[in-house]
């Protein structure tokens, strides 16, 4: 009864022939609760979620959870040191298993009737249960996980999409980041009272850096285009991409993106939903802070600061920006048709001391703020898109190509799965 | 898909059957979600809705919004001193345009991409799109408007009422209130949580007002009625009334409503949906004060102190009721089906000085007692139709005629237009 | 339109189908809003609910109002001593007629327009009613009302489900009890987040006493079932029983559970939804206080605090724990499909005296501590069964056979009464 009828999904299937490629999502795509329910079914349970970051779960026994809408989720390192994930939810009357957000445990001890769960999941005790009944199929629903170079991915699907090729394209960028060597250094949690694909579409443009992310474009090229690449622009991404090209080829980095503008991604034609790729950063700018120099140790196998920024990408939740020496992870889940939550991780290496090594005050304004601004944004965008009078506007090729190419995926995935 | 279906309609016409003139609405009319989005569909998205006072946007670029449900309006007066409406929206990716409720602005600059609208609405700028794109036709869209003797109306209908047979009736008594030589000297704000129709209804009847409004029956004869206006008050009010004619029609102004109890309105026979009059105040009421005494400079053209009072109403969102000294007008907007905006605009002439000419403390009390005492009484109604329990009751013939207009007018309205 | 349509109808028949005896509910009795719909029409529109004790409208003319989802209801006690209940919504525009939860009045006076209406519901004033009206069918709406034994119950039905059975079950019960005679000590009101049905079945079995509730297992037996009922305990009752059997028949008092664990209740296949009896406390318990010492003046006819617990229940909103020395009752009403409402009512006898006969410190804790303990649970519970993975698990025979008794009552009466 909690999913579609068929009336329902006539109703999406009409709003989709009323979307245009090159032009934004209709009214109803960010309005209408029955389209926020088949995102739920068509995407969210059917797409990779980033849940974490390995290191946030070091020693066996150690969880947090996650809830992505009312699915609750416990990610828990296991005694084989493999992280698993299981629905937070007891076999027995429902209740959650686990009332605390993270953690460390021996078993998992379901606080209404003490049904004992392993750290593998499976239910090892269920005093006062009738002999005749048969414990072994009664463990905790599994979800599906995957480990990445210190990344775990969970998808709730029954038959999960093939996670090799994205583990392909992003393992050998992730590598050198040294993410499995890395501690957290803070988690800051947001709520973003927008429909979590203006979350999505705000972060595939940078044309709206120039005024909303004043720090932000000091350090990158991302903002600037075909129509504002004036000479000294270029001549300047030139020169730091092939000195960069020359340097990171020697330490086996790769750069994948020599031009001003964001990477492309995603791209529906080839069912491409992660990406990864490294790029210079202004000459100056050694790591995304606010001075541009390093803050903290460097992480991973880096020889020195001078490695430009690392980029991963995955939908529908998931982006990090490294720098030589943090990382910050944003991991987003959906909470009614218009809250989104988004969870910021910033990583150090894992010898880094806080007050030693590095301070917050000087690790996290420049994601802190960037993120702050975009979140202002979704937020009136939510406000505008809700009016009866809103129409979908024409994208910029020149600095919207990845809207496009999100919108086209996501309505691909939502024809195709609902 | 946000409007209504075919099954949502049919529900609306059977529970259209269920009402019967001289009682109140059924339950649904109050309770339903989807006689809320009939209500904005039928009556808010057609009818001319009060949106502030000329005077509150006296400089080209001066401006405010209004939010009507989830629609958000921009009113905003041109280089050519005309005022005019605009939803506002972005073209491009639907953003709010304006994110501050009033100011002064030279253009419109989306917060987002900086899409940058004049202030007639047109589209100037649209750094970063396409040159084969056309801009001309992504103004923002307008929202018709009517000024008339510096009341702001808007209309969200394509083909809007015809405003003119209000105009004539309106405009002859709103001339020499000189709404168009005033001052805004309080706006207040107000949550309702009550259906925007039990607004109405409580505000077009006076049998409550005896004991609920203790100072207003004061100063006016609204709350007699056939049933209880002794031989001193006929007299009373025959005799200002004769007094007030002849002196009245000196000036040029007019009295319409010489009886007890309050002027009919609506009709929904001759669908009028707008009215004005003006009335005589008991002896020794110079003004809708607390004392009757006049407490700012007068208004207008008006030669004395002694004009009454006039009123003016229009559905489905405004009432004003002005005094020689000051008027003040309520502006309704529903915000949910349960939550109804009121906002509460006091104006005085625009030489009056706060602190030297007038002060707050004997301007508002007299209204925004009435008004508070209103907003609670509906509070209790909307709880109490809320009841599986509640039915129609009768409307009294004698004290209740305008309710039963009202109600008649909405359901017309109502089954006219879904 | 505010009850179900065909459609609606057939998908609550079809999640029906898919609960399984022995198992929970699925997901949708929990999480849906229509199921939640159903619920009112066919459960709480239809039994007999708990509204208070009498001793809470001691004189004629002091009343109380319940409310029960979104309807209103006033419980009043009339010039002839009769308790009554009316539905709390004027016959005129559907105002509340109360807006106070409790007090003493003359007659009931609408705030809106002084509709006037007798203890006894009758309409007696309409100041500005036109004469060919009828007055004699516009009392309040009247609400079925029994009093049994100083328990009010009402049922919103136009014709409600015999209450004699429930009666004579009861009354042999309570009557020794003298809630008669009996005043109250302290009322607490809570809001459980949490769908009703998750409350009761948190109520119809101990299986989750032993952990949480450390205090109240020390005086009762229910905890102990079959699988854990070791020799000294099994010894214990039975010494406890026979002692306490022969003592109480003496005293005309009844035991009817003789054995660990909880008495059965309620019992589908008989449809009894009501039950009541009388049960030892462990050795060393007079009372169900954190010492277990009496801590307030005998209630009723006891002859002395030797009188073990008694227990009275009834679906859907009632449950009563009461020792020699005063009584709890507990009273659920639903406020939304996540929401419940409970009120907890201590009562001691009436000659009792606050600070010389009893202490609150010493009469709440017991009982607090318990319910509070038990609303958390729910609290969890709901955040589980709301998981997309919940799946309905196994109930144990042993501990929750009463969960299963009162989910295939649930079950049966909205199959039947939908």
């Amino acid at each position: 009864m909690s999913v579609l009828n068929a009336q329902e999904i006539e109703a999406i299937h009409q709003a989709i022939t009323e979307y245009k490629p090159g032009y934004g999502l209709p009214r109803p795509f960010y309005h209408d609760e029955i389209i926020y329910k088949a995102d739920l079914e068509a995407i969210w349970s059917q797409g990779w979620l980033f849940a974490g970051h390995s290191c946030q779960v070091p020693n066996p026994g150690d969880f947090f959870t996650i809830d992505v809408d009312e699915d609750s989720v416990i990610i828990v390192r296991g005694d084989d040191q493999v992280i698993r994930a299981f629905h937070n939810v007891c076999r027995h009357r429902g209740s959650l298993v686990c009332t605390k957000s993270e953690g460390q445990i021996k078993r998992f001890v379901c606080p209404y009737h003490q049904w004992t769960y392993g750290r593998d999941g499976k239910l090892l005790v269920w005093r006062g249960m009738q002999d005749n009944l048969e414990k072994s199929g009664l463990g905790l629903h599994p979800v599906h996980t995957q480990e990445l170079e210190g990344l775990i991915f969970i998808s709730l699907a029954e038959n999960p999409l093939d996670f090799e090729a994205a583990r392909q394209v992003i393992a050998p960028f992730a590598r050198p980041q040294g993410f499995q060597q890395a501690r957290v250094a803070k988690i800051m949690d947001f709520d973003i009272e927008a429909n979590w694909k203006l979350v999505w579409e705000n972060n595939r443009e940078c044309y709206h850096c120039n005024v909303n992310h004043p720090q932000y474009i000091k350090a990158n090229f991302d903002h600037y285009n075909s129509d504002d690449t004036i000479g000294r622009i270029a001549l300047q991404l030139e020169q730091v991409t092939t000195r960069s090209e020359a340097k990171w080829a020697e330490l086996g980095l790769a750069v994948t993106h020599k031009k001003t503008g964001m990477t492309p991604f995603p791209d529906p034609d080839q069912n491409i939903w992660y990406s990864a790729n490294r790029t210079p950063l202004v000459d100056g700018y050694l790591s995304e802070t606010m001075t541009g120099r390093q803050v903290a140790p460097l992480m991973g196998d880096y020889p020195d600061a001078d490695v430009g920024t690392l980029r991963i990408r995955m939908l529908p939740n998931f982006w990090n920006h490294s720098s030589c020496d943090h990382g910050v992870s944003v991991r987003l889940t959906p909470a009614g048709k218009y809250l989104t939550k988004a969870r910021m991780i910033w990583v150090v290496d894992e010898k880094a001391q806080e007050g030693k090594d590095y301070s917050l005050d000087e690790l996290l304004p420049f994601w802190l703020l960037t993120a702050e601004q975009d979140w202002e944004i979704c937020r009136n965008a939510q406000k505008g898109v809700n009016s009866r009078a809103y129409t979908p506007g024409p994208l910029s090729i020149i600095k919207e190509y990845n809207v496009d190419s999100y919108l086209r995926w996501y309505v691909q995935e939502l024809s195709r799965k609902i």
